[in-house]
């Protein structure tokens, strides 16, 4: 079973989850198959564990081909749902128990078509899916967070080519989720506003740093772009919960989400990048977080991985970017996108 | 001149700093010149801005061949000397003139030597080096802090295969140095006691996740270690400035830096890695950390890259680790280091 342990330095937790391979000394780096060996091509259900989900628009048994989009338990888990949530003291640490989940979205069953190129209906259908899987494991008391997240490329963690995005649920807020939280909250209390409302109003109106907007959504470059070409999706309307969207915002959340990722793959000829949704902690925290409703937004982060973050990065938590985000986000608009 | 700018959710600061590249799309992934091409070579200093520091046990002039450490500002820096500190709004963003320092240590005139393999004598220069630059930069009453770092082999962000690390002066505390700043000053509040030193003590004690010790040092696998084999090296007399050591703790230190490399490099079969050195910060700041020196230590971090950081981490700032730090420790132990 995984174990989490916490350092008490930093305060991070790290989950130990020694499945994930065979010795030691076993390391894949850059492993990507190709498609024939996909798991998530139709009629290959039975190599992967059985779906916690899956859209099936002319019904068909669990487990069957001709799926629309499918959601299976990771093989390699890092986190579990079976088992008890225990906390322990071991010494002078702190661990608890690899208690989570840890799923995978196959986005289609055509093995090497980027996602930008999925039909919006698709895209709305994997949006559908992560919804249902949100509210699917809010029903766990235990789970407090949930992010998606997409790792597309072996520069950015993929080890699998088919278009597929992960969905991990945490019995904690992580640190990273937890700091935009008490931002947001901070803000809130000294200006009655928030401030992913602030940002977004502050890049609608200079606009040097929009890449493309709609009615419900603006992507842009953010003002303190960690890497070059870092790309930022944040809805208009005040929604804190992803798991709470309607299907039609989803419509408009697709077409940006194709035109951002098309964009980012015309700049840079397909680079390799992290797609990360960012949402309010599945179980409320009012003592915490009181102000939730009014002042957080669920989020998108396209973070590019061009670069390695190196010694500087690691050692400080800060960044160094060669590109401005004014820079990059005139090249996602100028760019000639394909037909 | 490179801008600094501070992510309004995070809190987090970007270095910007576009000098360090051509156009806007070139990037550069994993390029390590040859030694043939190496600047670090006797002769080549004309290669190189000018020296702020050497030691030529023969004298010689400033510049010139015959030295055994070398130090140069980067010829390509994120931040810099020259200008002044200025802190602006941007509108609801803040930023400051990007003041600081960066600056390359040549650890060695020979380009291909794996530093563990260094004489214990050249890597208590180098350590000397280094303190050599953190008294002079701490002169610079702008600059609130001060890592070093070495980034080995290009997984881990070296550009450059010769043997150097690299020092990067902020006028900020940075988050991962401000955090564990403020961890050590709590417990200590709490317990009258060390952080590092009961750290220290129980991986004395339990042993299980200890590499290699002398008299003033051990060597670890940290507790909750965020890759495989990360090692952490604390002092065991309390230090909290790494610039006001002695040459004579230089000795004990190479020692120790010299076995865990050694053993990690014979375990892996040369991984690419982030050695950190994190200190107290360059000035005082008694109102925020008043118990620095009893409650801080400065200390080294060895962070193999051996598997790429991707969506979960950079969604979470937490991490997923697949080897425990006592295998790892045991694996270390037990490795066959040649001759």
């Amino acid at each position: 079973m995984p174990d989490l342990r916490k350092d008490p330095l930093s305060g991070r937790w790290v989950v130990f989850s020694t499945e994930r391979r065979r010795r030691p000394t076993d390391f894949r780096v850059g492993l990507t198959p190709q498609a024939a060996e996909s798991p998530f091509t139709h009629g290959r259900e039975h190599l992967t564990p059985p779906e916690v989900f899956a859209i099936r628009p002319n019904g068909g048994p669990h487990n069957s081909p001709d799926w629309q989009v499918r959601v299976v338990p990771n093989r390699y888990p890092a986190l579990r749902v079976e088992g008890e949530l225990t906390r322990r003291a071991e010494g002078i640490y702190d661990a608890m128990s690899g208690i989570g989940a840890h799923e995978v979205v196959a986005e289609t069953h055509i093995p090497e078509i980027p996602f930008h190129e999925l039909p919006p209906e698709q895209i709305v259908r994997v949006l559908e899916a992560l919804r249902s899987r949100w509210e699917d494991l809010r029903r766990d008391g235990r789970l407090k967070h949930l992010v998606a997240f997409k790792n597309h490329g072996a520069l950015a963690g993929a080890t699998l080519r088919h278009p597929h995005s992960q969905i991990v649920a945490t019995p904690f807020v992580p640190p990273a989720a937890a700091a935009k939280l008490d931002a947001a909250r901070e803000h809130f209390a000294r200006t009655d506003r928030s401030l992913f409302q602030d940002i977004l109003d502050t890049e609608r109106r200079t606009a040097e740093r929009l890449i493309c907007q709609n009615h419900d959504f603006a992507a842009f470059c953010p003002y303190a772009s960690r890497a070059p070409f870092e790309i930022a999706i944040y809805p208009s309307f005040q929604s804190h919960d992803f798991g709470r969207c309607q299907t039609h915002d989803f419509w408009q959340l697709s077409e940006i989400l194709r035109e951002a990722l098309a964009r980012l793959h015309a700049s840079l000829d397909d680079p390799p990048f992290n797609m990360l949704l960012i949402s309010a902690p599945l179980q409320e925290d009012p003592l915490r977080w009181p102000t939730l409703h009014q002042d957080f937004r669920w989020h998108i982060e396209i973070l590019p991985r061009l670069s390695v973050f190196a010694g500087f990065e690691m050692a400080t938590g800060c960044f160094i970017n060669t590109v401005t985000p004014e820079e990059a986000a005139r090249h996602l608009r100028q760019v000639q996108l394909p037909r």
